[in-house]
């Protein structure tokens, strides 16, 4: 696999750090917000629901997850919630936006000892702002020779940025927790896509399609496996 | 000028098409929403306060505009508006996502005449799929060489830009309609500063600074000025 491979993609969330669980720290406190108003299963089906109507007009991110939050609050309390909801709704999301970026098991070494031997490219979507403040916490940002913000991390857009970083999809790898996202689009241009799963996966990240059958498709338990996938 | 010069930047909202005018008709409406609970006044430097406080958490755009109404009504209630409120600031905050993209006078036209004479580099700060769904819905997409999304318009991120597009400060001019953002960063680092004023300017983009102490800034009416001024 080595003699070919040019450049190496990282996912950010869930693949270099913790971001899922925070979310679903957040959506447990959103729930008991709402507990006057509707049970755990109304208000996770309703967030859900709305989160993804919404995701062509607000994107990926902690402040399109803010509002709808407010959306869900209004329809699961047949709009009874007062301003205490809308205020603890605000605060919810500003935590979640100041979370600490704690690093996931092997991110640190992998990335110093992959230093000087392959460019690493971090590969994210999301918000723009909210990525960068990511990147500059974990301390991770030296590591990486590009960094690439996406709105969405679909097969053109990853043909998009091989394109202007003059790689063929075949010197390619990308590294990622998300089927869908990371490692599924680069499958299909002829990349290497090597899977790493987090134990939680928000559901519109997940997947009925197989990566089997893709001869470049790589899993690893966790990133410190990553060196000897590449020997 | 034209000798050196290798790369024309554009700043988008303002300059290329209409943006700030579509936020002051959002704010009026939040005016009348909350009519009930304050003065035009009162809401208005509320706004302006919450918006500025929240700058360095939520950065610019639509979506963060949404999250200071929210706490703006809150606020200026003292905690008396309701969901409909709440469901008014979302609406406010959708129409404004779905804004027709109109383009300024000459717009088009300088960005066809340029084009095989300057590579032209659209560069903008907001929310990534905002700014990427402005781009498409313009159709100028096709004259943009490159396209960077900043999530701020300091010195520093023009001098990024300019290190990885291989340009010198002298060989780049930037043309805009924010002083603050798009000319003052520019003209400090030795590159030509093009100003084309738009009628309305956000308070947080004004600036006391003077560009004219600067050999290199320029200033236009509209953007049809632009091609005998290279000439």
């Amino acid at each position: 696999m080595k003699k070919n491979l040019k450049v190496i993609g990282f996912d950010a969330d869930d693949t270099l750090w913790i971001n899922e669980t925070y979310y679903r720290d957040t959506e447990k406190c959103f729930v008991k917000l709402l507990q006057a108003f509707a049970n755990e299963e109304t208000v996770m089906t309703t967030l859900m629901n709305t989160e993804v109507r919404n995701l062509p007009l607000y994107g990926y991110g902690a402040k399109g997850f803010m509002l709808s939050m407010m959306e869900t609050a209004i329809e699961v309390s047949q709009g009874k919630a007062g301003t205490e909801i809308t205020a603890g709704i605000v605060r919810l999301g500003k935590e979640l936006l100041n979370k600490p970026v704690v690093l996931l098991d092997g991110a640190l070494e992998i990335l110093q000892q992959l230093r000087g031997r392959f460019p690493a490219i971090l590969i994210t979507k999301g918000d723009l702002l909210d990525q960068e403040r990511k990147l500059r916490k974990s301390g991770l940002d030296r590591y990486f020779h590009h960094i690439e913000i996406m709105s969405d991390k679909k097969e053109e857009n990853y043909r998009k940025l091989l394109k202007r970083l003059k790689v063929k999809p075949e010197e390619f790898m990308m590294v990622g927790n998300s089927l869908k996202s990371d490692i599924l689009p680069v499958l299909k241009m002829g990349a290497w896509g090597v899977h790493i799963p987090y134990h939680t996966t928000w559901v519109h990240e997940e997947t009925d399609e197989d990566p089997q059958q893709w001869e470049r498709f790589r899993t690893l338990k966790n990133l410190s496996g990553l060196l000897s996938l590449l020997d």
